[in-house]
């Protein structure tokens, strides 16, 4: 089975997951003041980037795992597809941290949401990866087990960091968003680079 | 005619359908205790795993189908695009059953939509499914007989299970919505198998 | 130039205006019969499965058109870009005829919305289709001079029949309604058969 | 690396936040002029039509740049992203147009808001196309920099003319989005030419 239409299916929800955070930014009531109004959505606009960067990152990712991969089977299809679901998931934990994270009562709860969705889907990240990487006929005899090893490596970094993130809420709220916004911008340079 | 942009649009809408029941997750107002408000949200939670599953599933088998289908005509075509009818519609059921299911005068009604929903989609599935394998110009002079019957047979069972999930709405709605979580796990580890 | 990213993004905006219908029937308040209230929003399911249709005829019109034309230019894609904004605007007055049909003061100025809309969407379609087939860099030396003529008569009835049907409206809103459903399966069946 | 999932991630995001412009159009409340009221919403078809042309204008660049660019890298994905970012985001300064233009205390924000989006956009597209036409392992060695040339001079344009409508906006918003409308038809009947 071919990984073609896998991909082509992945590839619309990760487009259409990272094109919905936009929806979450919500349009201010009337009032006297609009410019003062918009820049009070800036949690709005730092969430929507932060988000936007995740996703994007997790697509590079996606994209990068499945160029070694040579085959499909059922098994990765669903796999994949919990993947997917997680990624699908992230605009509503964007909203609420949208909407919340200046709220001092609330903001806890908020990134907590937000830091256990990331969790699960580095943890879905990881099940996908080490699924695919550990058998022959979906990365073909010839895959080249070194660049596999230093992908591991990087890629084992995620999810200690991100639960991590997530466990700082607990004291700071403001503080794991920082965190999760300074991952985003560290896979951004480090990927990039 | 070719079956690539029918498979191409129909993975499009596969994955916005699926990528929309997110939307369906309402931002709580604002309270003393959003923690509680998160959590009292799980009927949207489980709504929403219990239809990306289901949708994604549905996909999977979409997947399965075209691989056996060498040919497209138009009649497919229209076949195809009645199943996608059902399939675009399935988040507004989910956002009934998520916001209905646990109000008692309410849930049965909430239930059957999504029950009559699943089962009109599992009706054009075996629509699609039967009238596909029947035409040799349509899955071509090769194919393979015994894995369509095969398949067959494991499709089968979708219609009457939704169907009778569907009356178990009449008398326990929460029941009925069980069966469907069951249904998509039933799947996932048997087509995952 | 190639058409198949031309292609592909068309598919794409398709398959969302598609899919995006749905979002369009709300769901009801909370309300001691929600099954009352379901079946009351019935304009809402009749407007979805007539522009669902729609758009999924128009779908495979385009389909049909580019298995024809062999090379696009810049042209090509400004005047798709065009029918592309109409087929994208069919959620709103969709919407509008579902909120709208049944209030007897302003049925007629929703459904003349639907059908200026549907109209203009016919007008772009026939300018696509004839910039297309007189084209020889477009629609290559070989092309089919017999088929490319009898689409062209089938194609001509639509923009007339549009017309039509939103004349009606000011007659009529309801029987304008019909006429457009009428139109949609016309179409079903004939470019089914 | 190829750059075919770079081009179908990319349309699918240029075909989502295109289709999503609709969402903003709002479905007025009952009334009993439900003409004048549509009538009244005049500023959000406005509104869908630039933006729709202006992300429209975006994606037939974007095809053009890819024709030219042969394989891909990490950096080039992460500044296509950023490219991304910003046309992910203009729905949202195309429903704040449409919602405050016709405000006298309010315009001058909104305005503001859409000419800085469009201008950040510009300045991505020019960064994303002197990234790769400067890069040998991505346009590949059998360039046609004469083309290249003649393309650059071309896109230069639109980063000062940005910046400008954007400055336009201090003294007179209305002439602001006249301009922006502007830019998109001069786009599409010289690109289109």
């Amino acid at each position: 089975m071919s990984t073609s239409r896998l991909e082509a299916f992945s590839d619309g929800v990760f487009a259409i997951a990272i094109t919905l955070l936009v929806l979450e930014i919500r349009v201010p009531a009337h009032s006297a003041n609009l410019s003062h109004a918009l820049l009070h959505e800036w949690p709005s606009y730092f969430a929507y980037a932060v988000s936007f960067l995740t996703i994007g990152i997790m697509w590079v990712n996606h994209h990068q795992l499945f160029r070694l991969v040579h085959e499909s089977d059922r098994k990765l299809l669903f796999v994949n597809l919990g993947l997917l679901m997680c990624i699908a998931f992230v605009p509503f934990p964007t909203a609420i941290v949208a909407e919340f994270v200046e709220k001092s009562g609330e903001a806890r709860a908020a990134v907590l949401l937000y830091g256990v969705t990331l969790t699960f889907t580095a943890l879905f990240w990881q099940l996908l990866w080490y699924w695919a990487i550990d058998r022959p006929h979906i990365v073909g005899p010839s895959a080249d087990r070194a660049a596999i090893s230093a992908i591991s490596q990087s890629f084992w970094v995620g999810l200690p960091v991100y639960a991590a993130g997530t466990a700082v809420a607990l004291a700071s709220p403001l503080a794991s968003v920082a965190i999760f916004g300074g991952i985003a911008l560290f896979y951004v340079f480090e990927r990039g680079a």
